[in-house]
């Protein structure tokens, strides 16, 4: 029997999941819910429905994983609380100063109702912060670095947006490749964000708009962009179409730490995604195996990805994986 | 208080064990076991005993987690399930074919004692192995590739050893690294045993050993040497112990998948180590402190790294770990 799965929320992280759950032949996708009208919503899955919102406290005995494909800001903090009540969920929740607030609420909401709430799930948090932990626990004397990109950050594109003149944008975070390359060769460089990372913006303005006021903005926004080196190249919209429609994205992890006699180890992490979404949905729908499995043995409370035995990720049995993946 | 450790076996595992052991503040060597005099051992940690291995048995109370380093050939398979009857035990049993039945046996003498045998850790089968499972659940349709080095490659070393007139020998195993780019660029490629890895050694010969019998013994040696392109440099005595008295090791672990839409993502996980066994003693030591808190949650049985939740292998509580690493 499959494990049936719900998706809650059909933007792009939405249909990444949905992707990913096609791809996984235990799992499979029953419905999908949506604040808006379902009427207007087109899936993919031919066999799974689409319902509003409000029906998925209806569908508490067929679906046995939802999958909380919302925005972190506002809807994360209400729904998985909410749902947690009704399923067992998975969300990417990655405001990182407030997950210890949506931890605590999760899993007081998740214990009374005997579910499992897997939160914070993806890959940064997520994939990078196992990385972190694993090499920080296997090398306690060194050094983390985290590098992103190259990636669309669509923060910064939403930011650039924002300003007056500007029709469209797409912001690319890109590693300083001379940062990257001093981490590798164990020189444990302090780097300032400037010296991290640069930033590359992409801008169609709007006819007639001021450029040079517009680049100003951009280089002096501060938060955003104030403390990078920025370039930026105005475009006109069929380009960004054509060359800027993907949302790329990866990054890496980097420990470097010694044991004794001054022997360095590295270890690094690395991603390159052709699609930040579609990525983050097979890291959930991963988890939502996970959270179905653990749900099975009758674990509850709020989980991360610290807490979840790797082999709950898969469909593969303990004696299969030792035979095969160890 | 801290976790008490007792190591079994001195070699350089041990000595890798002992030096991380150091570097792990919640963690205190208390013995070390050998089958040696123990008199004759001289080790690093003032504070810790040098025990003969027959004395193990009246330390049970002394010793949290016993760090079994012996070899894989021989040691481990009675060892672990002996040790496992007393002490909770890690070992790096890693002779890929037997690891089912080396699981079964400690499993069932770790669960008729209510201890913990956590098997097959180190880097690989270890790390390497968890980043397989991880990257396989995430990215279901993709391929894996594993390269190792470049690296000392013990068993290689002593198999040249041990033709006519070699006085020393050490070998090393290094990517093709037109194959690594090859992966890394999402060509899926399938590689020969010959396009993934070449072979070098460095050989100490014999004062008028027959050199060019030695290196076509070497090239032509099945399953050691015959499928790959070797290289042979004989150096003399002085040169081998200046330039290759290190056991560096490491190698990538690179899944390459789509998802939809031709969309590519590359996972890769690298580890450059100056020194394998120190680096291999550190993975130990982080699975020793998981294995002392599993059990004081009163788990029991053989496990694995696929087994371990993350967060065991940390000193840092759940609350830290998410304020700080997620």
């Amino acid at each position: 029997m499959s494990i049936r799965v719900g998706i809650l929320g059909y933007g792009n992280l939405g249909r990444g999941v949905e992707a990913s759950i096609a791809q996984n032949p235990d799992m499979e996708l029953k419905a999908v819910f949506t604040r808006r009208n379902p009427e207007t919503l087109k899936i993919e899955t031919q066999s799974a429905k689409v319902l509003h919102i409000d029906e998925a406290k209806n569908m508490t005995n067929d679906i046995d994983v939802l999958i909380i494909c919302g925005g972190s800001a506002t809807d994360l903090p209400e729904q998985t609380p909410e749902f947690v009540s009704m399923f067992n969920v998975i969300d990417s929740f990655d405001t990182h100063a407030n997950i210890p607030t949506h931890f605590a609420n999760v899993d007081k909401a998740a214990k009374e109702a005997g579910k499992i709430g897997i939160i914070s799930c993806g890959w940064d948090p997520g994939m990078f912060s196992l990385n972190r932990l694993y090499a920080g626990c296997i090398l306690p004397q060194g050094t983390d670095y985290t590098f992103w990109g190259r990636g669309v950050s669509q923060g910064h594109s939403d930011a650039v947006r924002r300003i007056e003149g500007v029709l469209d944008a797409r912001q690319y975070t890109i590693p300083v490749e001379a940062a990257l390359e001093a981490v590798r060769a164990g020189e444990n460089p302090e780097l300032t964000t400037r010296q991290k990372h640069t930033r590359e913006v992409f801008v169609v303005a709007a006819e007639g708009a001021d450029t040079a006021k517009i680049e100003k903005e951009i280089k002096e926004m501060p938060n955003y962009f104030s403390d990078y080196d920025t370039t930026i190249h105005f475009i006109d919209a069929e380009t960004m179409k054509k060359e800027h429609a993907g949302l790329p994205h990866g990054g890496f992890v980097i420990r470097t730490g010694e044991t004794k006699n001054g022997n360095k180890h590295l270890i690094e992490y690395r991603l390159q995604l052709d699609s930040n979404p579609e990525f983050t949905g097979s890291v959930l729908v991963a988890y939502a195996r996970a959270a179905y499995k653990m749900a099975q043995e009758g674990m509850s409370g709020a989980k991360t990805v610290f807490d979840v035995a790797p082999a709950y990720l898969s469909a593969l049995s303990g004696e299969e994986l030792r035979a095969h993946m160890l």
